[in-house]
């Protein structure tokens, strides 16, 4: 896919592939794009523009076949192949992470996870035996990293922003809450959870 | 406020938020919407556009007041007020919550936990001794909540949900995954982690 997409509509992607997924749960099979535009609140005229960027594949006078538009959509999104996921930091944001069900059902698999602290190295979490952060280098050696998830404290991050990319991983999902100073090749999804808290702010405050 | 704001520029609003916090650390005192522009990723119109909405702050030839436009843009988001939240499940995405320090910053006071397991409730947490859920309606009485943080798992949210409106909370940040039935007048955020990492998964896939 060479046409460069708007990240707008990469944004809603992964919401058109929950929404889709959570009609298969319930057994439709088939719906209207003015019926998934009204379970969405998005206009059904801004569904069909997001579609058409890649094909489109509704019908007229059919709609959309659920299952089908939720593989397409995986695929998409990339979600069709497997990506190992380690998580650097195992305090609680990286144990909650560790225990995300969903995550799995989507391809994302947790493979290891990482600590600097004695104390948590070598205890068990989910499963998993909390390796040393001395052991990265080798452990990226032998097994394939797909995404590294930074659940570590700020000042330690930007450390292993350094590390990181040298180890042949080239994707990150940046919780530490600051901007990583990175190789261009080297993907950052930053994820910040104060964003929405301040638009659920900005929500309460205007009575939205 | 009456002027109906759309949803994108509510999401950038927290950004640029972030953004002038950083350059006020870093002792800028002024920035052009050009240098803005370019740090911020988003077109220098875009900037002008998404501000006008509020008034427009800039000043021809001289560019943006760092420390005001944060104000400002504080004010807009309502973050002068302070806001009181409750966690609803002390698990590990509870705690994780429970210790980001950056919500007291912005005026997010978390100020109790509550859980239903018996094991959890009465342990510390972060200096907050984690309350049992049966004991959420007397406090709710006693105590201005503003903002419920549902960090219990689907399952439990759902009857939370019937419940928390019942105790005049007005706001919900959901990260429990499920879309919640609630009644108009309460307002929720919710957070889906799994988007950030299907966005990351099609940023590794389209090479971005």
């Amino acid at each position: 896919m060479s046409k460069i997409i708007s990240s707008a509509v990469i944004r809603r992607m992964p919401r058109y592939y929950r929404y889709l997924a959570d009609l298969m749960e319930r057994g439709i099979e088939r719906i209207s794009s003015n019926e998934l535009s009204h379970i969405m609140n998005v206009t059904a005229s801004q569904i069909r523009q997001d579609l058409n960027n890649f094909g489109g594949f509704g019908q007229q006078g059919y709609g959309y076949n659920v299952k089908e538009l939720h593989a397409e959509i995986g695929k998409i999104l990339g979600l069709d192949n497997t990506h190992n996921v380690i998580i650097i930091g195992a305090g609680n944001l990286g144990k909650a992470l560790a225990g995300y069900v969903q995550f799995e059902k989507r391809g994302f698999k947790i493979t290891a996870l990482f600590d600097n602290d004695p104390k948590i190295v070598g205890k068990s979490v989910r499963g998993f035996t909390v390796q040393s952060i001395d052991d990265l280098r080798d452990y990226a050696k032998e097994n394939k990293v797909d995404i590294a998830a930074f659940t570590m404290p700020k000042e330690h991050a930007l450390k292993m922003a350094e590390l990181v990319p040298q180890l042949g991983i080239k994707a990150i999902w940046n919780f530490a809450n600051t901007e990583l100073d990175l190789p261009r090749d080297v993907i950052v999804e930053n994820v910040h959870l104060s964003d929405s808290l301040m638009q659920l702010s900005y929500k309460i405050l205007n009575g939205e």
